[in-house]
């Protein structure tokens, strides 16, 4: 109805996470509309971060240098390794600003429905960085999901023969949480993992 | 944190409508992940569309072709013009199949606060389309807003006394709308012009 190139464009941004045909056309239109303010530069944006961003080879997140910015911040703690599951909980713990040391970003979490075996995870390049450097204690910081925690258990019986430091974030109440809209399994967490004042 | 380029593309996905930083971290980090299959795709439907994609100088909707293929389609009745304010409006009633006439884009509605006078908006194009050719009605299909209204009364009043039929859209009860539900307006307005069965 409207040409075959607006169709496929609402196609492909309808298709993003999160974003469905309503809002595939919405946008479609909006960047169709403010071509030189909108458009353009989100255009340009794509284009400079898919030639420029690369995965590190070192920590697996994504960066425009190889070994990325925190890898070679010889500010940063190299002694403690930080291993997440994705780079967007790298970024959500950097903005937190509560960790100074080196991460490992996992690319996933152990699955055996959606396919995710061991090898599918920078694990092995896990183990040999460890065993290379001098990496004193490795912090699991894994989603608290139950194929998170069998992960976490993995890295655990695999991680434990190296003679580093092991530990996982702490499950509680949530900062400004109520008790009354908690889940039972975090509050009985929370009951057990009481802390004396 | 991690390469101002990806900052930069998450700060444009971000401003998208319906966007904010939390959903940009993940459209750049879904993007980035799936380069070939997705990133690529989008990049050459943006590209094209913005360079192949015109305002149609005839209706003022978007098309490839300028007159766009709806002003060019032979088979479509040339003596209804049905004016709309956006071309999303047009894409939704050529969606419902119901309109086999013309359109006219008015490209927004009249809007003090907006500084949307009539002369922002594709209103002359539009008398003088209906000067030139042949229409014998016009249907004004605006939103239901005070705006759109707005923009409807002043329509009314300008097309008046080039001697052609006009018709708004009929108010009520959306169907497969429940009347608990709806707002007084709609209600009253549903109530005040029932059909004789």
């Amino acid at each position: 109805m409207s040409g075959s190139e607006i169709q496929r464009l609402i196609q492909y941004l309808g298709k993003l996470p999160g974003l469905g045909p309503r809002s595939g056309r919405r946008l479609a239109l909006h960047l169709l509309k403010k071509r030189e303010q909108v458009m353009r530069p989100l255009i340009d944006a794509l284009v400079t971060a898919e030639s420029m961003i690369k995965t590190c080879q070192t920590c697996f997140s994504l960066d425009t240098h190889d070994p990325c910015t925190l890898c070679t911040d010889a500010r940063r703690d190299k002694t403690v390794l930080c291993v997440v599951q994705d780079v967007a909980d790298l970024w959500a713990l950097e903005r937190s600003n509560v960790f100074r040391g080196q991460y490992h970003v996992l690319g996933g979490v152990l699955s055996a429905i959606d396919g995710m075996g061991p090898n599918q995870l920078s694990i092995e390049p896990l183990f040999d960085r460890i065993r290379a450097s001098g990496v004193k204690e490795v912090v699991l910081a894994l989603n608290a999901t139950i194929d998170g925690q069998t992960t976490i258990h993995y890295l655990i019986d695999r991680l434990e023969p190296l003679g580093v430091t092991l530990s996982t974030l702490a499950h509680g109440v949530p900062v400004g949480g109520e008790l009354d809209y908690l889940d039972d399994g975090t509050l009985s967490t929370a009951f057990t993992a009481r802390r004396a004042i």
